[in-house]
């Protein structure tokens, strides 16, 4: 009677879908053996520690978003690039750190980094462009980039040179149709951060190759080593900056998925060339960040107090120190550059020192099924035989995360060992 | 010296975000005159009342962010699906129209209605396949489908028939490769409500031509004419129904940016197509409505009175029965059909009669510029020369405004007349 169904399943977005963080840790949790492993599941696979009470983001955060819910002024449709206060607190905020001052009309606000990340692949593809990204990289990219018309070529963070951009292979793999280069800093998965002089070079290397520079700055300002956080806006006179920005990392609220997109460009490359209306078209057509939400961003960015971060950056530095010392303990591990930033670290598998594990994804799934201990596959950011281990948890959390991997990695080491 | 920057100007966003609600109203906005007219403003052009204080939320909406705020517990990235409770809030809450129960499972979490049209557009797109609009059509359908790989092809909704679908010419429409019908009831831009024997016929046609159903339902159970609401999943059991819902109008919170693809089909084919499975891939790397919002559903949807529900009913009610009586008395306009439900009235224009006004968007220009009265222009939701009238707003606002169309009119009209 009936003919067939006209619909089809999407195979596009499943293979889009499967590079992102949220389905591989799903995959790996799901390997948990809960009924058998009577162990508590320690997590060390997200960048979210607002679970933990150490790391709950500050009253003034909650109370500035109860008040613009009080208010009752912004359950209205907010403008596609966002209300004007927000933007102008943003611009505020990031003019702090750069040689110029930004306006309101530099700032575009999101659902979350994610989202921006979203919309400036969009506003970027064309069929036959091309776009560098660093290798290893935050998945997102590689997701949205495969579900657009933009051809994905990766450049080496360097190990050995503490994560550095390996600035001739960038050279060698941009043509005539490259659009972008991005960079993330303090980088996810690395946990580096980049000096002023690397980050000179890099603009000066856009600017060689006439592309812009997405800066990932989510993650910005949480730093605890040597090196200080600098804005690639700072370099916004050599290449245009497009800056990728979020409340998630510093203010801990990832689930308030709040974010925005900030031009850096004094020269007004990005106006000239029409990428601004680009990103003001783009969102006009996608989601928006709640008007209640950003009704609160004012109070936020201007209210929380600096001991607030500086907990905060103390904490993870605590966390970084620790996992670090730990990891050398383990004798078939190695985390070759001590983190500086973010909530992560990369930690090197010597394979060849085990048994039977026969991947970092191997590794990851039997850690979870024996240990519940959950940590990243280097190879699902680029990095095969590599993981990424998150330390914004707990300290007692971490250390018993740590001390049931040099079991497990004990366990699993060949006999002559 | 420096070549060339490699990224250009995207005009297929600006394309795509021509179509849009919120492009058109900010070009006629910005053709009032402030200086010359010392009118108040009156915005008849969007459906978002939460200005005014008779069409305030309810208490109990805002109390419910605070406790979620205040718990603490939402401030973690969600699922891409959305939470649990909320997902089973909106499943019990729909399943209470309908003669089967829907799941957590059946219900995927949006950040708002925009947004799950986005989502299911995306899951439905591939070259070759085309999706059958309504004409007159709220346009942001027609924003991206322009931005993806579907055709669009319109189906007439018929004034003189109380808006009802053109079925012969959806039959004519269809071919192998159509994928779905759009149905947006209450209607916008329309007002009308369908009966449930004319939806029983769009769902069998559906059937016959092996397609879904995607069924607005963005302005459920705002009705105030002789006719129920009756939801399309009713219909689940003859062809497959995506339902998209959203807090935006009946809560009257469009700030909040929350909504839902519902899937309403007993008979499991959407399952067994893999589209369920393609919507939660594609919600994994879209925008989520925030977890501190998704905290807050259940306790909004399961406590919201009825007496809120009817209150607000009653004052579209009025300030329907109002506009359309008023009209009446402006010789050169006709609302062909009074509305039952939603916030608009489509309203035809009779050219012919005025003097020196050539179309719709001519006629609400020139309203904007000399009377300060904003409407939106017919042809931006694809019927030439009507205007699309929203009520929803204070009753001596609207009597104001109609005075003042009313007076723009006259001063209009060919002399002769
Ligand atoms: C480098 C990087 N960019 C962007 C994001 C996304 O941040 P948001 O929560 O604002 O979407 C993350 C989150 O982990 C990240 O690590
Ligand atoms: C028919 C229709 N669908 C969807 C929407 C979008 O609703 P939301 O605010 O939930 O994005 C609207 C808003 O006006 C609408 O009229």
């Amino acid at each position: 009677m009936k003919k067939e169904w006209g619909f089809k399943e999407n195979h596009e977005l499943h293979a889009a879908a499967a590079y992102t963080i949220r389905n591989i840790l799903q995959a790996i949790k799901g390997n948990v053996d809960e009924a058998k492993n009577l162990k508590e599941l320690i997590h060390l696979g997200h960048g979210d520690p607002s679970a933990y009470p150490c790391f709950q983001t500050c009253t003034i955060v909650e109370d500035a978003l109860v008040e613009s819910i009080r208010s009752a002024k912004f359950n209205c449709y907010p403008p596609g690039v966002g209300i004007e206060p927000a933007r102008r607190s943003i611009a505020e905020h990031l003019s702090k750190d750069l040689p110029y001052k930004l306006t309101p009309d530099d700032v575009f606000l999101t659902a979350g980094a994610n989202h921006g990340i979203e919309v400036i692949l969009t506003v970027l593809a064309r069929p036959g462009a091309n776009i560098l990204f660093p290798r290893p990289n935050y998945p997102i990219y590689e997701a949205r980039a495969s579900f657009s018309t933009l051809e994905v070529r990766h450049y080496d963070l360097l190990p050995e040179k503490g994560w550095d951009v390996d600035l001739d292979g960038v050279k060698a793999l941009a043509n005539s149709n490259t659009v972008a280069i991005v960079l993330i800093n303090p980088g996810n998965p690395c946990g580096n951060v980049f000096t002023f002089d690397h980050m000179k070079k890099v603009a000066e290397t856009a600017r060689e190759l006439g592309i812009m520079v997405i800066a990932d700055e989510v993650y910005a300002h949480q730093v605890f080593g040597e090196k200080p956080f600098i804005p690639m806006g700072v370099f916004g006179h050599i290449a245009p900056v497009v800056t990728i920005g979020s409340l998630s990392k510093r203010w801990i609220i990832p689930g308030w998925r709040f974010g925005w997109i900030a031009i850096t460009d004094p020269l007004g490359i990005l106006q000239q060339t029409g990428i601004a209306g680009s990103l003001t078209s783009c969102l006009t057509i996608t989601a928006d960040p709640p008007t209640v939400i950003q009704g609160a961003v004012s109070r936020i960015i201007e209210n929380t107090p600096d001991s607030f971060f500086m907990n905060i950056n103390k904490l993870l530095g605590e966390a970084s120190d620790l996992l670090y010392k730990k990891l050398k303990e383990i004798p078939h591990v190695d985390c070759p550059h001590k983190p500086e930033g973010s909530m992560f670290a990369m930690v090197k598998l010597n394979l060849s020192d085990f048994d039977d594990i026969v991947d970092d994804t191997d590794f990851c799934m039997k850690l979870a099924k024996e240990e519940s201990v959950i940590v990243f596959p280097g190879n699902a950011a680029g990095l095969k035989n590599w993981i990424r281990v998150s330390y914004s948890t707990e300290p007692k959390l971490l250390e018993d995360a740590i001390q049931r991997m040099k079991e497990f990695c004990y366990k699993h080491a060949k006999r002559s060992q």
